[in-house]
């Protein structure tokens, strides 16, 4: 199957001559209507401004409000006051309280230090000089760049009060008063104290020093290395911007497949440039620091961590980028994995290559994220076993500046995987879980997958390490084991293209990720819904539509691709599309068929202990739930186990019969997605509409290829005739085996 | 000299902590300035659009107009009335008056079918019903897409009206028409007809399929490949508009080091869609075909061009392409250069490879555009011969369908190269100046180099073939041999980056040379003036400073890059930066060395009789004018002649004291541009002028790294003092021969 070829057929015949009779009445249709579209915009362009609707505002349009949300916001937007002083971060609440306010109200709000005192107005205040306390509520309840909204009354004078400790959380404050407008339709009974949950709200770029993006399907890099330091985009600008509004405090400029040269002192300037527009805005900058630095641009002849040479190497070069770079936060190290050196080179473990890095950062306060996605060349072990397996009896090995970084699963951003089991194994040690926002194994940019439920099935994943109730959650946020230092990454999506994201939902992603590492007990369709507000509309009857396709496009993405608890099906390299069948890799765990072991006899990676036991990595309660064949959720068998075509499942299906029962299902909702997608047109501007109904075509497509192809794999293993009713496969396998995708991102 | 380097010391130390006390003023004052910037932003988001001023509209921003040309708008910004019917092109030229007479008017221009009998309005009038006769003028002065402007009176009524022979000269038409009131204060007296000069007018993208562009400086490609044929940009559509708004009619969308990919039938298909977007607005699209595509995507076992089967494979490639992609225009080969494959590898020369195509393209009335830009691997002649040598014997051997496309100079794009031999050489062959838009040797996207004044050098300079006037020009046109295929190809500078060029500097270029294709006979400062009145300000003290700046750019880039006839100077692979000592690569002609031929004795490559004989190419008219190394003109000295550093030129220095002088001028040149744009401020929006400003200071600081870097080896070979008062390179020559850029682009 070929999309691009399927979906030209359905769309008519690409050479049909223009203008010649009846046969292009679709053709000047079309036309007409991009010359509608155009006359529309003419009313605009008129006073000069020709307004795309390119998805680049994201969830920061501030639209002019309407019904009762109107009404509500009509009777705060008059004047502000406010209690701080000039700092830069200070300055930009007030400037995104006048734009926000004076966008959604249609006139501008104005700055008036006597309206402290008159009905209305709303005040944003940091630090102690009018505090909480005033009213009744507890200062104490604000934490670090926490918030607290209020609805108070002064002096018989009803207000709307932003309090901060911090210019950061003052910052904060204003983004989520700004939603609440546009969310809330009981403004004046806000009462709202919002505090991070995590520490280190972190977006990882995966950017290389030349401008391409490693799992980048948004265009290059929006670090533009070539030009910094002597010009730096005003679009970072607007990037800092976006990220505070979500909360996010932290961004690793490049690729932990790093190169050493971001450290060399030109390097340094730039990133110098780059991080002092994030100060403002409450973010610090990190690099990806690759291990053998020492010897690539130092001229040492080792990188071993216990080398006097090389930790002195690694003192000076981290003393000097806090004499460089402004708000500098530290490194995120991906080592002896895939290729990267690492302190294994030198036969010493991954605590004394992270304690070596944190001595060098401890004086400037700086952190070390060291990740524990690892597996080894050689290593014949269940790659879903390595990680723990080398970093479990490490715990309490790490010096208090280091957190360990794991991925939610135990392979590698699966549409589903268990959680990993590192997770609650690790109690000494500050774990910090790394989610991909950008989708690598989820379709890249044209799929509509909101992640905001893969993330939230991880967080609230329970790890029983303290028995029931020990979530993910509770160790991202510290709680479980009180840790002090925390955090949450998320690999970004973002890059050059217009939408940031590659599509208008993906944006739904990045602002999801933020939201949950804010909160990582948020409720994801709660998050969905105060997205699409934003974004699109908050009309109550669009939200209800766009929730239920946001909601179920992740199970949709899981059911085309991997259903039943496979994993790692896609294609070799890019991991675009299906390729079950392949078996001719180097590594066994390269190969598609290690992962679904599909033989005459069954399919299913038997992980119980009559296999490779990774079940005994977990504590028992966890792993009870999956041990059981027969009582095991559906979603894990296959993760768990190797089970007989003719497995009965739970509903009385057999495996053989699920599985492409799955597949089918999973086409079908894309195609619900695309219905319910189509009737929302009114809601929506015509270009975001177009855009995401085209590329809800393209998914569908490649849904339908998912499914053909993974049946005439299987099918070709067991042997076994499709169920009665069942649609065969468009193609043979042999032609889904010869799609070669040589240009893919 | 490393460039970020310096500007970085020059602009502070980045370590500077923020807000604390004295040293923070200056970054204070930034803020605030930022803040007082995004305040002004506020009062047009308040109406819900902010308008960012990033350059992405190009010349065609139609800005609400002032003064007297507003007055003079103010009087025709009624009503208009068209005389044609409802093509789509004919209703892109409505639009397209609608939207730029109602943008600079302030209101909407209405459609009025009475409007021809009303005073002050516009006709649109394509075809005869309403033709130039009737108001004494001559139809047979249109030709092609050719239009004319008149300001007449009908019926008593003043009007102006636009009158084409064909929709697409309307279109034309109409975008001049806007023009003229930009920048014409007098357009009651219009009476203007214009005509191309050329058939194509062709922009070569040297675009990859993975994004990738070959010396490409603005970004990844605008063609998005891989989500073709199923999503398509909308901002193609922006392209085709700026193309047509200047009468680029013809677009080669893959790099001439092709990839036989495209020729596929499932690229084919994204190609089509390009097509049709681009179809309406009057361009045809071509693909740069790999010559041994039959091998890779036809399973042949060669490529001969005689091979029958080859033909065939040629033939029905064709036409599926003529079946699947509406308005083709033909093929752009690059064979046997560079390591690409062509008909040499069978023994056969370019125009029995040419003439193959040609066959296959002629029953679709395709040409076939066949460059001459070739150099062997193994020929020690001299390179700037090579093409002349291998070409001219085949004159009057290439199929009617074929032009032969030659760089404006026999090496390639350098700053400054005297016309190729070819012009001139092949009378019975059309031949296509190639030039290139995309600065790959003239400092990529952040020099502001103005290359009109390097097109117009070109067409105007003189071949002598019939004796004195044989222009370029008239070979371009076909106007000195009598052809009717003709054309101009232009290397585009196009990306994704938000301003298209890279630069806002740079769309000048694009638009010069679209201008110049058109009527190569017009004047680089006439563009200039033109484009600036559109792109920035109509204010006649802006224009007067803007065009200085933009017309001593040219120079400027020789003088400090490679003055008196120097070639080629810049470093390996990406030609960023000087390397004037590179002695090391594989082949004689790609290392600077060959160009420059400096040693203690003297300096340049000696291509007179007593040399390479590489004027003997050219007519003896022509060769008289360089022959004579005492009346050459200085700037073709060291292109021809090896002097003496103590060799006297007309103005009684020495070459090794005009070397140094020249490089001088250039850093003092670049730096006065920097003064004059400092002072244009208030002319130019803050963004705009900022990212210029900072672009020039990345420029003045690279001119002198090039200064700097070229006298110091020159010195190290001449061993001659620097002249009183030089100053003396900032490093030595160890230190800028130690420079590496393994990130440049």
């Amino acid at each position: 199957m070929n999309a691009s070829l399927r979906h030209s057929r359905e769309g008519g015949n690409p050479w049909t001559p223009a203008f010649a009779g009846v046969t292009t009445v679709g053709r000047n249709n079309a036309l007409l209507k991009r010359i509608e579209v155009l006359l529309c915009l003419l009313a605009l362009s008129v006073c000069g401004l020709v307004h795309a609707e390119d998805g680049h505002e994201l969830w920061l349009r501030y639209p002019k409000l309407s019904g009762e949300l109107a009404a509500q916001l009509e009777r705060h937007a008059v004047s502000y006051w406010v209690s701080g002083n000039f700092f830069p971060t200070f300055m930009l609440a007030r400037q995104e309280l006048e734009r926000g306010v004076g966008a959604m109200a249609g006139r501008p709000l104005k700055y008036d230090p006597f309206s402290a005192n008159a009905d209305g107005s709303i005040g944003l205040t940091v630090g102690g000089d009018r505090g909480l306390a005033e009213f009744g509520h507890s200062e104490v309840l604000l934490q670090g760049d926490g918030f607290a909204l209020y609805a108070v009354t002064r002096n018989g004078h009803h207000q709307l009060v932003v309090w901060a400790k911090t210019h950061v959380g003052l910052l904060y404050g204003t983004f989520e008063l700004l939603r609440q407008f546009q969310t809330n339709p009981h403004i004046d009974q806000l009462a709202l104290v919002s505090n991070p949950a995590t520490q280190l709200r972190m977006l990882d770029h995966w950017d290389n020093l030349d401008g391409k993006i490693e799992r980048g399907y948004a265009g290059r890099s929006i670090f533009d290395w070539w030009r910094l330091p002597d010009y730096v985009d005003p679009r970072l600008t607007d990037y800092a911007r976006a990220n505070a509004s979500i909360g996010i405090n932290g961004i690793v400029l490049n690729n932990v497949n790093a190169n050493a040269r971001v450290l060399t002192h030109d390097y340094l300037l730039k990133v110098a440039a780059i991080a002092k527009v994030m100060e403002p805005w409450g973010i610090k900058v990190y690099l990806s620091a690759r291990f053998s630095a020492p010897k690539e641009i130092g001229g040492l002849n080792t990188a071993d961590p216990l080398d006097p040479q090389v930790r002195k190497w690694w003192q000076d070069k981290t003393d000097e980028i806090y004499n460089t770079v402004l708000n500098f936060g530290g490194f995120l190290v991906k080592a002896n994995s895939e290729g990267q050196p690492g302190p294994g080179d030198y036969g010493r473990t991954h605590a004394d290559g992270a304690n070596m890095l944190a001595a060098a950062l401890a004086r400037h306060h700086g952190v070390v994220m060291w990740r524990a996605f690892v597996y080894s060349d050689v290593n014949p072990e269940d790659r879903a076993k390595q990680a723990y397996s080398e970093f479990k009896p490490l715990d309490g090995k790490f010096a208090d500046n280091v957190l360990v970084q794991v991925k939610n699963g135990a392979i590698d951003f699966q549409p589903r995987e268990p959680f990993h089991p590192l997770f609650g194994a690790m109690p000494k040690t500050p774990l910090m879980p790394e989610l991909q926002i950008t989708k690598e194994y989820l379709g890249f940019a044209t799929h509509l997958v909101y992640l905001g439920k893969l993330f939230e099935e991880v967080l609230q994943a329970d790890t029983y390490a303290h028995g029931a109730g020990s979530t993910v959650a509770k160790i991202a946020d510290g709680s479980l084991e009180h840790h002090a230092l925390t955090g949450i990454a998320g690999v970004a999506n973002i890059g050059s293209d217009r939408d940031w994201s590659g599509s208008d939902f993906n944006q739904a992603n990045w602002y999801a990720f933020g939201r949950l590492a804010w909160n990582p007990y948020d409720s994801s369709e709660r998050i969905v819904r105060e997205w699409l507000a934003q974004t699109f509309s908050a009309d109550p009857a669009f939200i209800e539509q766009a929730t239920q396709i946001m909601l179920r496009s992740r199970e949709a993405a899981v059911d085309y691709m991997t259903p039943l608890g496979l994993a790692h099906q896609m294609g070799t390299g890019h991991h675009y599309g299906p390729a079950p069948w392949v078996n001719d890799q180097k590594r066994p765990e390269w190969n598609p068929v290690y992962y679904n072991r599909a033989d005459a006899n069954g399919i299913g990676f038997d992980r119980t202990a009559t296999g490779s036991d990774a079940l005994a990595q977990y504590f028992p309660q966890a792993a009870a739930q999956w041990a059981d064949v027969n009582t095991i959720d559906d979603k894990y068998l296959l993760w768990f186990h190797h089970v007989p075509w003719q497995h009965k499942l739970k509903n009385g299906q057999t495996v053989w019969q699920a599985l492409i029962d799955h597949y089918d299902h999973g086409v079908a909702e894309v195609e619900a997605m695309q219905q319910q997608w189509e009737g929302l047109q009114s809601y929506v501007d015509a270009e975001r509409h177009d855009k995401t109904k085209r590329f809800l075509q393209i998914q569908r497509n490649e849904a339908q290829w998912w499914r053909d192809a993974s049946i005439a794999y299987f099918q070709s293993v067991s042997k076994l005739p499709l169920p009665a009713g069942v649609r065969p496969p468009e193609h043979d396998l042999g032609y889904y085996q010869a799609l070669r995708f040589p240009d893919a991102p």
